[in-house]
């Protein structure tokens, strides 16, 4: 057995599942990468359903005809999760952006998968209520958030996103459609599948309507940028305030080096020069005094560990500007190389230090530059390698042996290899040294049980039994190229 | 194929397996019921292993020999999950109650899955942090707890036991040995297994060791019983406290008829006598003044809402007396018939109302005593069924015809069948008109996966494909004796 390519006949049955409009033939090469462009290929045809029935048709089409399925949301994604190696059909969800129903009642908001994180802000923006997980990236779907459970900044306080959702509608590649989880806050019910499939990656079935819940916004919120003489420092004051009973809403690490990257980028001064490492605490709450209190005793604990003068953003426009700041570091990395790529390994928070430890001698060891920063409050770890002026083959080389030996680090203390981006196509290879052989055959099953004929999103997250696997696995991931 | 029975053989194993004075054998009637003792069914072997090894090796030899196996904590369950119904080795978790490692620079607290609810509120006292989850069940192991995703009283601030559970170590049908999540507070890294199997009833695999989530424990908690005219005007005060941004930590209802069974099993008067539906409201918090204008915020809304005059628990000794009556409701039903059985539908909390008109309309219908309580804040409700002067045929028929009922109302309404008490064997009959029997055919290959020969805890949660089923189900719940 192996994948079938699109053809025409295709073509027109998706034109009849969905309106001819909505069906673009052939694919163009807006659909053949995610944000890295590490990893490209491109699918034959991408469709555009708005409804649960369109999604169950294609779906039920392609099941029948053995032709591959990927979803996309807005291929924000670092791992090539959304990229359709096998080709196929690409289904984009851009056009199931709807929100279905505002529950003040029952503190939920449902949406259909497309919805961006920067929709729901903006939906909720005059409601009482706020949907808590922040990925930096505003522009991501809800839909791909949820594939990679994706975590954001506020974990240590609120959770990750699996916490938020209380309830998904999916598609299953038979085109019959399942609701998991919903609007109740308990379930003691038969397994629980909402979170199987929350954090699969799209290879189990299609999520298209999530059930959200929402909890009264915060008014307050106070941000302090803690400069350290270094980054260690900085993280290892992180325990200490946790220990003291403090609960920040967000706790972010990154370096000098790494500011001076947004510096170049953005031709400004950062607002401070004294430290190298920085802490950038958020605390939040419903009243004022409170919140301000367990920030001053955070500061004081950071003061009685080497911090520096802080910096409290006393106003909204510095709040604003830090917060830039540190959403820009990403694109300000970006811009100095020719290439980039990116590990997000978690580890327990007190071993932080030990993760960078790492990263500053494979700096060395590979002579490749390796900026970083991360949340220092669950473990999470944002670390880049930059090409510049390797060859891609050296680089891929080089970007080989630093994840081995990273992922090495990370599993020997307890961490996970990644804490938000997934595994996707990128870090398919490393998954089953880390996790073991056991594991990966029971994922398998459980792949096959929810996906038999594995058309979907194939090559994914771990090394899986499909048709023509050797073949695209024995393609180098950087070297990898469009294939029309 | 058929189960096998335990021979002389295969208890000689069990004694090499783990030492001689940890089986038992013939197993005793300790072992052939849980809490409500309507379901009853005698092993033929209890075994007490300590290590993770020892349960290893006594799943191997099971499942070689296609014999049953159940998993039992304290048997404080209500739905007959951990009776032993189609017989064979019962696993007793008792003597797997060490604490491995308190890890107070993550937060975490690991230990074995027999360690009670209230063991770790003891080993905790000393310290700074707490574990949050609530049940009413002190003597609940943390491992059953883990089974049911027991969900408790702080579910509407704190989420249920799966959001405390950080990582859990099981151990397979075939002896393997798996870690699933850890202590890192992210995990984007493959499929979601620590959730899949909390909350699985021990039908997936056996959970051994679980690394729970610590907060710093709040030193301000503030109770308020509040009185109002009736539960139903009780009930629809609290989607407002909500909207109004509060977040209380937990929020019971009961009725004056459930605490008259509280009058008179103590032979005391309850606290109050001016209503005949309270809410008692808890809020939570590390500043008093803050936690005290939170609850006054929430009692003027009651209070404009219909209130009566509420009573605040001025002191530990009224918090305790308080918090006694809450948790002796269900003994003192117990007390007043023959026999019960429970409902514990979990539904939208601004559904809760429709449920209660529900269950006054069957009370009356079927003339079965149905007293009730539940979790105002989580939609959460228990409501028991007295057999009193029935005959068990009689009052097995009501049960059923409540039961359908009440599920047909809580599926209508958005519902799930359990908040907490779980499905076990009592309620695996009503499962699949739930739920329906594509998902029911999804969780039986689920199920296959992890558990091939259909040894782990036969006949629970949904129908299975295992051996004897249909022999086994055709008895009535309520007739089954042991066996020996």
């Amino acid at each position: 057995m192996t994948y079938r390519r699109v053809t025409k006949t295709d073509v027109d049955a998706l034109r009849e599942i969905v309106s001819a409009d909505r069906v673009i033939y052939p694919a163009t090469t807006h659909y053949d990468h995610d944000q890295f462009k590490q990893v490209r290929s491109l699918p034959d045809v991408a469709v555009q359903p708005q409804t649960n029935a369109e999604v169950a048709a294609i779906l039920r089409y392609a099941n029948e005809h053995l032709i591959p399925v990927t979803v996309r949301g807005n291929a924000t994604g670092l791992m090539g999760a959304n990229v359709p190696m096998a080709q196929g059909i690409d289904i984009d969800m851009i056009k199931m952006n709807k929100v279905l129903e505002y529950d003040p009642d029952n503190l939920t908001l449902t949406v259909q998968n497309g919805f961006r994180i920067r929709d729901i802000n903006e939906y909720l923006a005059d409601k009482p209520f706020t949907y808590i997980p922040a990925p930096a990236m505003k522009w991501a779907t809800i839909g791909g958030n949820a594939s990679t459970n994706a975590g954001g900044m506020r974990a240590v306080k609120y959770g990750t996103t699996r916490e938020h959702i209380r309830g998904i509608t999916v598609v299953m590649v038979d085109g019959t459609i399942q609701h998991f989880g919903g609007k109740t806050v308990k379930n003691s019910s038969g397994y629980d599948l909402r979170d199987l499939i929350v954090g699969s990656e799209g290879t189990l079935a299609v999520i298209t309507e999530l059930i959200l819940r929402l909890v009264p916004r915060p008014p307050v919120n106070l941000d302090v940028l803690v400069p350290f003489v270094n980054v260690k420092k900085a993280i290892s004051v992180v325990p200490k305030i946790l220990q003291a009973g403090l609960v920040p809403a967000g706790l972010e690490f990154f370096s000098r080096e790494t500011i001076k990257y947004w510096e170049n980028y953005t031709q400004q001064p950062f607002m401070d020069h004294t430290g190298d490492g920085y802490l950038l605490v958020t605390f939040d709450g419903h009243d004022e005094a409170v919140v301000q209190r367990d920030l001053d005793k955070a500061l004081q604990i950071a003061k009685d560990n080497g911090a520096l003068a802080p910096i409290r953003m006393g106003d909204e426009a510095h709040r604003v500007a830090v917060w830039k700041t540190r959403n820009q570091l990403l694109t300000a990395i970006q811009q100095t190389t020719t290439a980039i790529d990116e590990i997000d390994v978690v580890v327990p928070i007190s071993q932080i230090p030990r993760v960078l430890d790492k990263v500053a001698a494979l700096q060395d060891s590979e002579q490749v530059r390796m900026p970083n920063f991360g949340h220092a409050g669950d473990g999470n770890l944002h670390i880049y390698m930059c090409k510049d002026d390797y060859s891609r083959a050296e680089f891929a080389g080089k970007v080989d042996r630093i994840i081995r030996q990273l992922y090495a680090t990370a599993r020997k203390l307890g961490g996970e290899m990644s804490g938000e981006h997934g595994i996707g196509f990128a870090r398919e290879p490393y998954f089953e040294a880390y996790y073991g052989q056991d594991k990966v055959q029971l994922l398998q099953k459980i792949k096959s049980v929810f996906d038999p004929n594995h058309i979907l999103n194939p090559y994914k997250v771990f090394p899986t039994v499909g048709p023509n696997r050797q073949a695209n696995r024995s393609l180098d991931v950087n070297d990898i190229k469009p294939k029309q």
